[in-house]
């Protein structure tokens, strides 16, 4: 093979918008400075060893025994789920992030190690699944709604690119493409092939990856048709499943197919609400806005846009979860947001952070990265242990540890993150988000550099006339000022944020004041000329109550208390037992206070008081006051277990 | 077969309260006169339908056809579920209360007619199951926990002593009779007989009404016996399904014995809190009580108390409604009382009053009368429609359709009542619950008459002296003006119960007030001579504002109104949609309107408005006073599809 891999292919379409190298970005700040530390020396180090089945009293993960059995290199039989393969997979990817800053030769040889066994265990056609390898090879892509064979092979490919661009390794790459090769050759348009699509979405936002590393066009064709075939008649996964006889590989094989769980009950274009198996939907939204940027597809774009704004105006919660029910971790409907029985599953708070950022990249709007900031700071890191071992699958808005025990509607709902899962997406999905956190920081187009998030630390830029240095400087979240310097030595324009839950933004360019009313959605753009130059940003943190739309029926009457990017909740550990027997002060009178890692927030508030009169009494109302101590939202559940709740009862 | 069946044993006990028998009692105001016609003119014809599968547009029943086919008098295979053969034993059990009150050939006819099909499908040793009669007759009592067979056996004896007491005829109490005394050849303490109990409990209750009816101390015993060896090491259910190398009915075979779900987690007398499957519960429950009362078991009685005081103090919706969860149709555990995903089964209430009567008898306490006319009026009521011909299975104290619809963590709750279900354990239930209700008003004890329920009628009895005569003239629940009439021959007591929901009872005899304070546990007794008496009731009926305790967190800040024994609801119809952005004011105005058949209550209160800040905003509180139109929650559902909500917000 002599293909040489152009990284960063020249667009053909309308947008010209970019995405930076993590090797052009550092991440020094308190905030993220430790989440940055944590993902290098801690969370890959220790999912590698769950990898390995080598952490104590957790589920094992059996992805890399699966790899080494089918490999020849290890006796066994298959353990886990039937897309246990893309577990390791991220976890590759994740390992390729971090190698592309901060290099580290035994990571490097245990990910080359891994990458070894996968070239032995590659079949002479490409094919590369341990599942059908150790289990069932003949039946091999004879049910793709439910045996996630193309969404473990997308899984490898974002892990072959993410290797390739820190590694410049080629061997991974060259392994993933042979078998991207033979799905090329399986599926598509074309007479004799298949006109099949995948059950769970993942590989169409890969093959424009693969297709952005390789310059091979065919790679996004691939992409732009299994997202035109989705959903069309007559539908591949009901003849699929005619064509098996009716077999299902769940419920002892009586499972029938669910289009609208897998987002194939209309095609594509035509789907206006969000809906079905949240994670599946995301990853294909994302898939679908890669193509449609990188192709031009005007109707894809569109059909983008509105999945979009469904998603964030009518399904999201307030943390920037998704999901509301645990059936099928879906999607319900809008305006259906329940807090106790919610779903929220990280993984898909970080495929809507994969949509919104490839939204981004169309639409210079800061609404995209303002739901980005919202996810992360919020869903993300409530999905993760300060300690970086332990993870949050679902991500709940109100926990009452003995429901989530004793009443099973709300049994998906841990109180505790434990140290790994059978069905183990979310680990290594936070692994590789947290380890290319540096991607969505900036973006550029062209002369112009995009500041999304405020995370401190520096990087480096190519310009037309030279190059550009900036730094971040910020307390941020903890403090809403951003000190930015900048070194160019040729002219660019600064496109900075400004985001909208800051009502009174303030800017300032070398000391002169800036007309923020300038800003042109979201964005407020500030060009600056060779030399050295300081911009600030004052995002003046006002503690707030927060109300929905009266249409989400779960937070009639109720509040939420946001500081800044944070949404804080009540634990048990500051006010007791019982939660739902405080209220806040709708006058809100809050005050903030340091407190570790993060700012406290404490506000009046009032308490229910039993009077004794029996389970229902007619008896008037008792309230005590109660000075109401608030942490963020991803704090939650470090200290100790118990209640917690974001929406709090207002009067 | 020359046996004298005895109905009404003398007992031996030391409590000597005793049940009257429904031809002692006529019903016929205007509130109860209604259901009593329909029982007896629509609900029992309708069922009959629906048993022989001749109702258009509704599950089939197959109940009827099963017990041909096990006749040979027709062709076929089973139909329905294992316990189908239970549905028939209801409406039997129905038919023989109506036929106590109204004396009908023609329904007469159509019950010989299924009890002749009973004699011909009885096997030679006893046995009557259609399930395993058509399938596996080999394989009957092999598994006890999970196919009903005593279950069915229960629902055949209550309905076959409910049918000899209205009609004494023998013939079905000889049918059922030798299937119990199979049983009894079966199961129970001695050596060679198994060790069982059933699965769903029924038939420890219906034997000791068996044992009431026939004087044979054998059922009791064999009642006894089962309740005694429940929960007991080793537990039969665990070998029982390993001897049946793990097969179960259910799941494809796959599902392991959860003996908290069917309470054979211990012993029962060492329960103290009610758990697993509600409907199972109660039965029990009812069961150990009326063995305690016939046995003078005094931990067994205990037991019972215990479990009442839980369910009632912890466990218990202000609608009577018990079983918090769908999974396992299960109490959860203390407080967790969920509005929204509530199960509250039509069954459970039905089995609620039985166990809460079944207490009476032993213990002169109105609390367990209030709970009976706590179910009776709201969660029975609520469970059938107006027209006798639609029956909710889950009633529940929050419906949202919408979610009903499309989030399947709601999908249990059924905003309309169907006209019957694959599953139609509760529209019989109502059946043989509204055709014995005369059972529920008065209970004596010698020459003590208590008065229970306040509902219009004459009823007779028999006092050590000579004969008494009341009669209850009364527009209740309407109105709590309650006049008694009572012509005697003999002294007598009237024993009065003054609920425990109005303050400020009024009593006068005969033109002479009462003092309330004397009485005594909830019942104020009044000595009356021979002669002719006027006891006036009179029970203030305040609309008020209920809260819940503060534990119970779905309820926290709301409050439900109530007047008389009713609980009220909100509904779309009368309120418009969004019922969770209405609130009530908290310092109560209220008025009350007559409304057809239903009392109607307008409350002064008010509705959240948006102000277009999109799903979250920090936008203050906007609100419109309003009037809110509460109807009585049985009513709900009755006039068209919509939101309801029990408990509202408080301001």
């Amino acid at each position: 093979m002599t293909t040489i891999y152009s990284l960063r292919v020249p667009q053909k379409g309308a947008n010209k918008m970019k995405s930076i190298a993590l090797d052009q970005v550092t991440i020094t700040d308190k905030f993220w400075g430790y989440y940055n530390d944590l993902v290098h020396n801690t969370i890959i180090p220790y999912q590698y060893e769950s990898l390995n089945d080598r952490v104590p009293n957790v589920e094992p993960s059996y992805a890399i025994h699966n790899l080494k059995v089918a490999a020849g290199a290890a006796e066994g039989s298959f353990g886990g789920f039937v897309f246990q393969d893309s577990d390791l997979a991220k976890w590759l990817e994740a390992a390729g992030y971090s190698l592309s800053q901060r290099p580290n030769p035994a990571l490097e040889k245990q990910a080359d190690e891994i990458i070894a066994y996968m070239a032995k265990a590659q079949q002479p056609d490409g094919y590369l699944n341990t599942y059908y390898i150790l289990n069932d090879l003949e039946n091999r892509f004879t049910n793709l709604r439910e045996c996630h064979e193309l969404y473990c092979l997308g899984h490898l490919i974002e892990a072959a690119v993410a290797y390739y661009e820190a590694t410049r390794k080629r061997e991974f790459l060259d392994v993933v493409r042979k078998y991207a090769d033979l799905a090329n050759s399986l599926f598509g348009p074309e007479e004799g092939k298949q006109k099949g699509c995948p059950g769970h979405q993942e590989i169409e936002l890969a093959l424009v990856k693969l297709y952005d590393a390789t310059g091979e066009r065919k790679y996004l064709d691939l992409a732009k048709f299994f997202l035109d075939t989705r959903g069309t008649e007559p539908n591949f996964f009901l003849e699929e499943y005619e064509k098996r006889g009716g077999a299902s590989l769940w419920d002892n094989g009586k499972r029938k197919p669910d289009l609208r769980y897998c987002q194939a009950h209309m095609p594509v274009r035509s789907q206006k609400e969000a809906a079905g198996h949240a994670v599946r939907a995301v990853y294909m939204y994302t898939g679908m806005a890669m193509t449609a940027e990188r192709t031009g597809d005007a109707s894809l774009k569109e059909a983008c846009e509105t999945l979009w704004d469904n998603i964030v105006e009518k399904q999201m919660y307030i943390t920037g979860g998704i999901g509301q029910t645990a059936h099928g971790e879906a999607f319900t409907f809008e305006y259906d947001l329940p807090n106790d029985t919610i779903y929220s599953e990280t993984c898909a708070a970080i495929g809507l952070i994969f949509f919104s950022y490839s939204m981004l990249m169309m639409n210079k709007n800061a609404k995209y990265a303002d739901v980005i900031e919202k996810v992360l700071y919020n869903t993300v890191l409530a999905g993760i242990a300060r300690d970086g071992k332990h993870f949050f699958y679902v991500n709940p808005l109100e926990v009452w540890p003995d429901a989530s025990e004793k009443n099973p509607t709300r049994a998906h709902v841990k109180p505790r993150r434990p140290g790994w899962f059978p069905c183990a997406c979310c680990p290594p999905n936070i692994a590789r988000l947290l380890a290319s956190l540096g991607k969505y920081i900036y973006t550029q187009e062209e002369d112009v550099i995009f500041t999304h998030l405020f995370i401190g630390g520096e990087a480096g830029f190519a310009v037309s006339g030279g190059r550009v240095t900036l730094t971040q400087d910020t307390m941020y979240p903890a403090d809403g000022t951003v000190t930015i310097g900048a070194r160019a030595d040729a002219d660019f324009t600064l496109a900075l944020r400004l985001p909208a839950w800051c009502a009174a933004p303030e800017v300032s360019a070398d000391g002169g004041q800036c007309d923020v009313s300038l800003a042109k959605d979201g964005y407020l753009y500030i060009k600056l000329t060779p030399g050295e130059h300081t911009v600030r940003l004052n995002l003046p943190m006002e503690v707030k109550l927060y109300r929905a739309d009266t249409r989400v029926r779960a937070n009639a009457g109720k509040a939420a208390l946001c500081r800044g990017p944070l949404v804080y909740c009540l634990e048990q550990r500051d006010n007791g037992e019982n939660l739902s027997a405080c209220a806040i002060k709708a006058d809100l009178s809050a005050r903030v206070a340091p407190h570790e890692d993060i700012v406290k927030i404490y506000a009046a508030g009032r308490r229910d008081v039993d009077s004794n009169g029996g389970l229902y009494s007619p008896n008037s109302e008792n309230t005590k006051d109660t000075e109401l101590v608030f942490v963020p939202y991803f704090y939650w559940g470090n200290r100790s277990e118990g209640e917690m709740a974001v929406w709090i009862r207002k009067y």
